[in-house]
């Protein structure tokens, strides 16, 4: 079997591993991402070492695939992302290209978990999805025509700050107002039940939770807690509604939800496919697919970097 | 020279062209496209013996790009296009390739404009582009790392029917409300308009126009009329607002505005970009272009399919 390289360059650690064609991670390792101090030399060196007896246990691989914050995707050059310990910009393609002696692939952090979806997720077979990562911040990933949008700087799919119809005026970090984002996050979920907390719900355990979290809120959730329930019914309308207007884009046949937030599924679908039918247009209400990640959160990253060689080779 | 056959069926007339690879029409004909009554067959005999002349004065065409509406572009089938005479579905692609014995490639009406301003226009040699069309309706074709997007059924860039935020409640063709066609097509300008003169401006030369329409609040404009410079300031907000999100989701170089209402694009201009540039993320605001068609609007479906050829035959 063909294997891939596959590297998450995230603000603390990069997880390095070796993964086969069907998905399957063969071997794994990790160091710290400042394990090379400032240099990026140094650096590189680091992550060959690590990854050299994993890629000879597989006897080889065809290409390393690599996520970061703030890569280009199409020359793998790393600039502006503020928690990496580097001088930027930074030639990661090419440098790591030298060090491992094989074709280096990059993605985003925010697009990683899109092709980890189509090569090995929810979304596999499928040439046109939307990705929603719902976490600390909302990301997408937009798959059309079988092609994973990048646009002009690669910043394609920022759909966490695009803004919501009919919200209520909240303040996203990027210094509008009414985000997704602002509704969907981690934090958005959390204001969303201060909100309901405050309505009434006094039986409401959310009361005591301490501190008030969207994991939180998921939980009280699963027990039954009436007021957690309304805060998923919330978020997930406005997040149904915000997709109706995201397929008119590029008519995908499925959104696919990933994330922490989006442990709490099963809760928010049903507002979600009921905000999307009755605000999306005839051509895409019905017949869009509202589907959970198929990816463990703490492999999705490396699959997408090994899912992209192994598109990339079919090409 | 290489030539394409350039064939646009519209409700009324089918124009059919021979067009250079610059972009040069060499010759140009018309028939009803009720001439074979509800006879497919008897049409593209028809097509195909009109278009015969024109292809033998050019020495032979290396493909035909049709533009219909309906039309899948991967197909070529046309299906639900309830202004044309023919049973559907209606396997046009085949057909007309029997007919005139040459590849043929289609592309909806909606999205022919793109692949034209693409080919010949204002976007020449963009990657990444939105095409707005503001006409009796509003549509939208999104090319992003160089390719119109298609989507699932040919439905992407549906951008008309994007809900625009802190609409008035405007009810749209579609059923649903405060739709971008209800603000920026030639009825919602003139419904705009109304709005102004209900407000004020007794002193406008509108009061007396009959009909009033978007052309002759253009016109209007033209003259310094104060409340028709009134509605094209507000119709460029509501335009600019909705790009803004339009920006997220393919980070593209420019915006393309094509169609009868964008004749005032002059007017409508300042208000857009401002819009744009405070309701854009920073990734985008200051950062993309707004652009008046650069194609006679006589020509563009023409070009549109003549483009399709050359590009489908790039590749």
């Amino acid at each position: 079997m063909d294997y891939a390289l596959a590297i998450d360059i995230g603000g603390t650690n990069t997880e390095i591993a070796v993964v086969g064609r069907d998905g399957h991670i063969e071997g794994r390792d990790r160091i710290p991402t400042t394990a090379g101090g400032t240099d990026i030399q140094s650096y590189i060196n680091k992550v060959a070492q690590c990854a050299a007896p994993l890629i000879e246990a597989a006897g080889g691989v065809i290409g390393a695939g690599v996520v970061a914050p703030c890569i280009n995707d199409t020359t793998a050059v790393i600039e502006g992302a503020t928690n990496l310990p580097w001088p930027q910009p930074v030639p990661l393609g090419a440098l790591l290209g030298a060090a491992v002696g094989c074709p280096v692939y990059a993605v985003n952090d925010a697009n990683a978990a899109a092709v980890g979806e189509h090569a090995y997720g929810a979304a596999r077979g499928m040439d046109n999805f939307i990705m929603i990562t719902l976490g600390t911040g909302v990301g997408g990933g937009v798959v059309c025509d079988g092609h994973l949008l990048a646009g002009r700087n690669g910043y394609a799919g920022e759909l966490g700050h695009i803004q919501v119809l009919g919200g209520e005026g909240r303040q996203c970090g990027c210094h509008r107002q009414d985000c997704l984002e602002t509704y969907c996050s981690a934090s958005g979920v959390t204001e969303t039940a201060r909100k309901v907390l405050a309505d009434g719900y006094p039986d409401s355990e959310l009361h005591g939770a301490d501190p008030l979290t969207a994991r939180a809120v998921g939980e009280a959730a699963d027990r039954g807690d009436a007021a957690a329930i309304e805060v998923w019914r919330r978020t997930g309308e406005v997040l149904g509604r915000a997709c109706a207007g995201f397929a008119a884009f590029t008519d995908p046949e499925a959104f696919v939800f990933f994330g922490g937030v989006a442990a709490s599924f099963a809760h928010f679908a049903p507002a979600l496919r009921q905000a999307f039918d009755s605000h999306a247009l005839h051509l895409y209400a019905g017949r869009v697919a509202m589907l959970h990640s198929g990816l463990p959160s703490s492999e999705a990253a490396l699959l997408g970097a090994a899912g992209l060689v192994f598109e990339k080779e079919e090409v």
